[in-house]
């Protein structure tokens, strides 16, 4: 057997990972162990081992110190593991049920070895599939109120919240939000990827609207200096594995004491996404207008579940005395539902024309149609920027989306 | 001579003071030192050490680990004399003219040496003895623009600036802030002090207005949650020195990354106090309103300067490629305008009926007098929580506070 030499960083391979997990306690020397390396390797390396008398498997995370994107290089803090699984320990205290238990983890090392979730699909994946989840609405929006509300002034002593804050500095990956949602799409940066019959659409629309322009800015520091609660950071549909039975959330490794309503309108944005994107799936009219109904209802039930679960949690567990005042909770929630609002625009803005696309609309073969759907998502994104304190319920924005 | 150990905390003498100096080399050994204590004692030592030859002479300041107020008695973190010196060395950066020079700090022992401005008075002790300070207004506004321009995201490197958040936590004086100036005066909380005559009127003006109460609850949210700038925490006029030539801002113990507004809030509360005690302590009519002009000329100009300065740098040190949109300067003057009426409300009614009252106000003879002046400065306090939104200009507040 190898040694893991653990006072300095290198990459694992197959065969040291497998060692590594060994040394660490988690097989025996005797287990007869297989293992497989199934991460995009873009970003990190991702062992899957799996002890073949038994069946345990667990996932062995590595960050690597790079990122690779569309053909090149730029270095990444290996810190980012150390936010990720101080945030899985976070969501685990408060939701066990929808967070990957964490079993190991070594910053040194940047590593992190947790539950196996091979057994549930990505929800993107899914829902480009047309698969329904009947639990997903539900327990994201009880994922989202607990986790906030109890790292949130709302939930937790003030002061710990703000020691917590010491551990959750995240420059780096803080930085790339900052750049690739909120700023470059808005201007005509080389990290954008738009296609040529798309460009003067974004030209109009976006690059010469000043009004909007002042709008993504306040949003954007709110996002630089709205330091609310622990927040995932990165809660796409591609962050959620799900199952008919069960919702688990992983790789929070751009959390920081952000908005609240960021996390909510990431995941809202990739669901308006993917109702978009139907057009270009589901051919039968029937089909697909069911399928986005299901869609629309799991928007409208993540907020409600949100709402009616962040109010409970507030009568009984204030840890203010204005929580009390009557009214102060409607305050709170409209405030909310805004900042989700106008984030929701910029990350469906984004994810159009910025540097990371998403495979929903991506693999709409036809182009006419694909483009027609990034030019909707683009409009849809912009009004919920620009009209984020005139929608002002998860009903209106359904009726805004379906007209 | 002794010799200090610096490894372990203890108060300082007279004489213990005098041989650090020494031994720090701020003095010669063969020095004739003349010193002196003359803090209050509740809170801090303070030694004026002088030169007998040259009379060249330092402050020398250690914060004391408890805090002493009306009779009691508790326990207070000695870090805040490390916050207290950075964020003087950080002021002293962009702000030198304002700042005293902090010659020499050592965090174990609490103590912090700087310039000694005894030739200089502090400001409230000269407003209520109805002094002019001709520099006052424009020193504090460019004070304020500097300070919190080049500590904000507009004016720093935004991920410089997440790291320097680590060094302003400061959750302990951040409390005494978040109890006494936002929860405590508006609930029935034993560290009030409320003369009985005016208990009624507190209960009926302040404690059974819930529409007042859920706008209190969303100032002191922004109070722990707006990152937006390292601010000085407790800008009133007894943090301010100054001369007809000179204006110096000092004791920032209460830094920390918080909302722009609070800083300018402060320091417009503490001069409405002012203005409104002056009845009480200038009898002449003529000379009283000659008096209450000026104060407003200091509220206008200290706010006019704070704006053109804070613009000047924007246009010159943009840090962010939204800062070239047109408009967002203003929505961005606009919000800390709002900010800082609502702060300066909340500090108004808290000096009425919190624990530490301000001598401007208590220093009136009469009676009668004074109460009154406690039910204009909560009633206006209250007005510039509620209208907020409403008044949009320092002129504005102004027509506000001489009806």
């Amino acid at each position: 057997m190898m040694t893991i030499d653990t006072v300095k960083y290198e990459p694992f391979t197959i065969e040291t990972a497998v060692d590594y997990s060994k040394q660490i306690g988690l097989f025996e020397q005797s287990d007869l162990l297989e293992a497989e390396e199934i991460g995009d390797g873009n970003l990190n390396l991702v062992f899957r081992i799996q002890n073949k008398n038994t069946n345990k498997s667990i996932i062995l995370k590595q960050a690597l110190p790079y990122a690779k994107v569309v053909g090149s290089s730029w270095p990444l803090t290996l810190d980012r593991a150390r936010i990720e699984s101080e945030a899985l320990k976070h969501a685990y205290e408060v939701v066990p049920e929808f967070t990957p238990r964490v079993y190991h983890s070594d910053h040194t090392l940047a590593v992190t070895v947790m539950d196996d979730l091979s057994h549930l699909q990505i929800v993107r994946k899914g829902l480009i599939e047309g698969n329904v989840y009947p639990r997903l609405a539900r327990d994201i929006g009880t994922f989202l109120a607990h986790t906030l509300f109890y790292h949130s002034d709302f939930g937790m002593n003030q002061q710990e919240k703000k020691k917590l804050t010491l551990k959750f500095n995240n420059p780096e990956l803080c930085k790339i939000t900052e750049d690739l949602v909120f700023t470059d799409p808005f201007f005509d940066h080389d990290t954008n990827n738009i296609p040529s019959k798309l460009r003067e659409f974004v030209e109009t629309t976006l690059w010469s609207d000043k009004s909007l322009k002042r709008e993504v800015a306040s949003l954007k520091h709110l996002f630089l200096t709205k330091g609310e609660a622990l927040i995932h950071g990165d809660l796409h549909t591609g962050s959620i594995f799900a199952s008919a039975e069960e919702t688990v959330v992983i790789d929070p490794e751009f959390a920081y004491f952000g908005p609240i309503g960021f996390d909510i309108g990431a995941f809202i944005a990739n669901i308006l996404l993917n109702y978009l994107s139907q057009e270009g799936h589901i051919e039968d009219e029937q089909a697909r207008n069911e399928y986005q109904d299901y869609l629309l209802s799991v928007l409208t039930e993540t907020w409600n579940v949100f709402d009616v679960e962040f109010g409970a949690l507030w009568q009984d567990n204030a840890q203010d005395s204005f929580m009390k005042v009557d009214g102060y909770l409607d305050d709170v929630l409209n405030q909310i539902f805004q900042d989700t609002l106008g984030f929701a625009g910029c990350k469906m803005i984004r994810r159009m024309i910025g540097l990371a696309g998403v495979e929903d609309v991506e693999a709409i073969e036809n182009e006419e149609l694909r483009l027609n759907v990034k030019r909707t998502a683009i409009t849809l994104g912009k009004l919920l920027i620009q009209n984020r304190s005139q929608i002002t319920s998860i009903n209106e924005l359904k009726k805004v989306v379906t007209q």
